[in-house]
């Protein structure tokens, strides 16, 4: 099956934005065997558009759109295809009502455009878009397969998980079926990962192996080809040991979630509390924490102690260890972990200080990170880290840090 | 003039990268006025990329092409627009010593593959690799000019500064600037904004107005074309005013920085200082101020206070209030804003109380949320918000509302 994706936007052509969409789309496809030929970036113009699609048409069996979808004038992505085709357009109740709640819900009068999300082609499979208005669509015409997709990334993701995939997996010619297990990691970067494992990459059939950083985790995907799951499994199984002889120690779950939705998961099985004192990380550790649902089970609160002045007044840092050992200091990451467990009553103090940068701090250097883990019964754990990276790189890998090592840490209560 | 850029790489269609040299390309282009038609991105397949090159030739006068010309022999993007042009290669000298000096300087044998690299087009114009070894080069034929570029950013980027630009600038017919104001609104949706403006942008010619949505802000980008930046400056500004009479209470700034960003460079121009009592929003306020860098000039901390006992213990708020108001209560927000405030000695309170979801709270519903913004010498606000969507949604609007509001009430400070 040829493949090709085809993003729709006139700020992709004015360089606003990058085509990030093709890429995860191209990796997706490639997990089940689909062959991606060419990507292509039109703009929101009719004409232009229709030239694309019918050359698309003419050379490849699946066509993959992303933008357009949305309730302006220049969205227009289905009309053109639905012209292309020969057909017009319907609206899709569930669309409609998703729509309509949304600004019910907000006490918003609904402008007339909006109406336009819930139009869906005639005769097309719908795909429900549980993270925004416009819902997704594919149909096949002329030996052609059409999915028009959503172009915020936050819509298009979970579309494709949950609906997409399994959509273009029973459009393949043989009924073989493709399995993943998704290995993840932390503490390890994708090339040094890579070059442990480059003798199973290189030698990959069924299973392939991929490896994929995204939102500085590394994740490792184990696809196999077979007649049944089962069978799949099979074959997963010993590449999966083979790695985990090699690479056990950075692994730190399987599956789709990351470590912040892992960490809350595990608190809340074991009805385990933690607090959390940040300095460097300034919220993002706790902004982790309490994105996944339900954390409020398992999150008491915490502090963002940026100046040395909180760090004493809030978290009882004696002024001498901040005068002497520094803010950024082993000393420093212990004391505010194991005062911000003690101040909330948690089962977990976790704390995080160092330097984000852009400049160096008390004279140490940018990506210097400590980070203090509290756990009652245990005695508490400083990891000292020298992250590489700008700013925003070292605050998100600091947060993630703290979350690897009290993972380690609950083992072992 | 009309252009279209085209990567060539099989890495790009299996999703490895991202094509971010085209978003690249594009802005650089849109500066001088090249309007950019397509993207499109083609393996290391000689016959697909001249099939690629003759549909582009045949619609485009500008074709850019990056990648392709390594070593290697899947490297063969001049090979394969030299067919296309129907003349051969030859090898460029300061190309070659260039080469030969990079394998000297290292002591290193060159490899005979590496020859291939100091190949250039016949009579094409060639652009020196100050950072790599394979140039660059540009040829016109049949009316369309061909620009081949190197795929590696790190080479791409300052061959484009100091080689490309001038080139490109020469061909262009007349000497006409586009030049662009970006409005940034906040409180409004993208479709709300339009309907507001469909006139404008229904007539819209020269300049261009074209609304955008990006992590939960709106913006406009107002764009004119004319002989000079300040003619440019003239056509925008009639548009803008008109604008800003119809929806100036959202505009919160003009240019490239975010509400964040905006809102911690006001702070540092007034040498004010702010903290955060955070419920709903979870750090991830706090978050967003301390992801600015230099923001420790202007944050102090701040309390995430997920539980009404933190609440309580960590910020005064009176238990009855939290039992008759409740959490999530105008009262409890206008208590912790100003709490927080004298607590960490800040010219600016700021709290965020509210549901987030997935489940009601208090016999509330998900989306209400209350932000209170407390400042020195001026009486506290509260700002009940209905907002919709998923929680990671809620979470994001609601503590970019916390902004916007603190920045409406800095103007009057």
């Amino acid at each position: 099956m040829r493949a090709e994706i085809i993003a729709v936007g006139t700020e992709l052509l004015l360089g606003q934005i990058a085509n990030t969409n093709a890429q995860y789309l191209s990796q997706k496809l490639a997990e089940i065997g689909i062959g991606v030929y060419f990507h292509t970036v039109v703009g929101d113009n009719t004409e232009r558009l229709l030239q694309t699609i019918r050359h698309a048409a003419s050379r490849s069996d699946l066509i993959i759109f992303t933008g357009g979808l949305g309730p302006t004038q220049d969205d227009l992505t289905k009309e053109t295809v639905a012209a292309h085709i020969g057909v017009g357009l319907e609206t899709n109740q569930p669309a409609m009502a998703t729509i309509e709640a949304f600004f019910t819900q907000r006490n918003m009068v609904m402008t007339e455009n909006n109406r336009k999300q819930a139009l869906v082609i005639e005769g097309s499979h719908v795909f429900a878009n549980d993270f925004g208005m416009a819902p997704g669509m594919g149909i096949s015409h002329a030996g052609s397969t059409f999915v028009l997709l959503p172009g915020p990334p936050s819509e298009l993701y979970p579309m494709v998980e949950r609906y997409v995939m399994p959509y273009l997996t029973q459009l393949l010619p043989d009924k073989q079926v493709f399995h993943s297990r998704v290995l993840r990691f932390y503490g390890i970067g994708e090339s040094a990962l890579e070059a442990q494992l480059l003798d199973l990459i290189e030698k990959q059939e069924n299973p392939t192996i991929a490896p994929y950083a995204k939102e500085f985790e590394v994740t490792l995907r184990i696809t196999a080809r077979a007649a049944t799951i089962e069978e799949a499994e099979a074959l997963i199984l010993p590449v999966e040991q083979e790695i985990r002889g090699r690479l056990g120690q950075y692994i730190y779950a399987t599956g789709e979630s990351s470590l912040h939705e892992v960490w809350v998961e595990e608190l809340k099985r074991r009805q385990e509390t933690v607090a959390c004192a940040e300095s460097c990380t300034g919220g993002s550790l706790a902004s982790l924490i309490t994105m996944v649902p339900g954390s409020s089970a398992v999150y008491n609160g915490g502090i963002v102690c940026y100046t040395n002045e909180v760090k004493h007044r809030f978290l009882d840092v004696p002024e001498e260890v901040l005068q002497t050992d520094g803010a950024v200091s082993e000393k420093t990451a212990l004391i505010l972990a194991e005062n911000v467990r003690e101040k909330f009553g948690t089962t977990y103090g976790l704390s995080v200080t160092g330097v984000a940068g852009p400049d160096p701090s008390e004279g140490k250097p940018v990506g210097l990170v400590y980070i203090g883990i509290a756990a009652e019964g245990l005695p508490t754990v400083v990891k000292e880290l020298r992250l590489a990276g700008k700013r925003h790189a070292i605050v998100k890998r600091a947060a993630k840090y703290a979350l690897f090592y009290a993972l380690q840490m609950q083992k072992e209560r």
